[in-house]
């Protein structure tokens, strides 16, 4: 019997940006766009993704302040158990996933936001995550204002959420930081704009930079 | 005003070795006689230590299996926490801490028993601990089998615990091998003698190696 080739690995796409900016109704419209194309498509997000990350969500976000050193490595136990689990699996599996949060996320929050270092951070990806990183970025950006407008009118504001406009203010520069020094993994969208076209942006970035 | 001449540093000691070997015993009578030598003693133990690292070490042990690198990210967000709130602050006034279980428990447990790499461990304690490492470890040694039947005895097993013969014989070769490795901070004391006599040999290494 011959061996057949392994299947193609999928493409991990990540989601990012502050509070409000639109992650989770781009998500699931990406996701369903991609599966209207045939692609086999996984949606997930973090913190969670995986049993146990969804525990160590509700810990994070329940309890607080933490040291921003612990703060970071639970984000990034949580990240471990999630691309252990989930996230690589299914990539090896062929299917695409897409992320609501992932690493960034954390550069931008406890970086930007609570003055965790980028070392610190740096040596936190390496052990968690290896070699793996997405293959392809959107950063929803929007002004802070607007985004906790959006974000509170859901109710039942979670502790990054609580913070004040100094902290989303600095993590929201520390996204446009990160889109700015990985200009081929990033790419920065106007979240401000109708769903759709934001959307349509990111299927032409998908097919630009991932096919 | 002159100054006060800075409060001398605490001393940190911690007590390391498999399940049932006596540290908790040991942790009581050591703080005990270190006060009545007229020292202020901080007495706690990991994981845990501190509010957010109790909350952790629940989720650690009532969990799982988590992935290696998770689980020990866990640990380390865990003795971040404690560290930062509870141990540091201890030292930096004066205060002597008696620790049942710390750094080296990941890695006889996580290293030895589940696999983790040295060089993770490693980075791990760089990220969470800076330049604070223990001043004496005492390492009470015991067979896993009398070992096991103590901690079974005391009912309500943890992950650990129910794990098998194997692996409690690969911590307690990983518990040997840092002491070996590292003689200047650890001794390893039979843990199968009487409690009297390991609590007066653990007295005699603190006078000589730590005043």
């Amino acid at each position: 019997m011959e061996a057949e080739a392994p299947a193609r690995r999928g493409r991990f796409i990540t989601l990012e940006g502050g509070e409000g900016a639109g992650k989770t109704t781009l998500s699931r419209a990406l996701s369903a766009a991609l599966a209207e194309e045939g692609r086999p498509v996984l949606r997930t997000r973090e913190p969670g993704g995986a049993p146990g990350a969804e525990a160590v969500r509700g810990l994070i976000l329940s309890r607080g302040p933490w040291d921003p050193v612990a703060e970071a490595m639970l984000h990034f136990a949580a990240r471990r158990e999630h691309v252990a689990r989930t996230v690589a699996p299914a990539l090896d599996a062929g299917i695409w996933v897409v992320c609501d949060r992932f690493a960034d996320s954390t550069l931008a929050y406890q970086g930007a936001g609570q003055g965790l270092s980028r070392d610190v951070w740096e040596s936190l990806c390496d052990l968690a995550l290896g070699p793996l990183r997405p293959d392809l970025t959107l950063v929803l950006d929007l002004p802070p204002g607007r985004g906790m407008e959006r974000a509170l009118s859901r109710g039942d504001a979670n502790r990054y959420e609580m913070q004040g406009a100094d902290f989303h203010e600095r993590v929201r520069a520390g996204f446009l930081a990160i889109a700015a020094a990985e200009p081929s993994r990033c790419a920065v969208l106007d979240a401000a704009r109708p769903a759709a076209e934001v959307l349509s942006a990111t299927l032409e970035l998908a097919r630009e930079r991932l096919s």
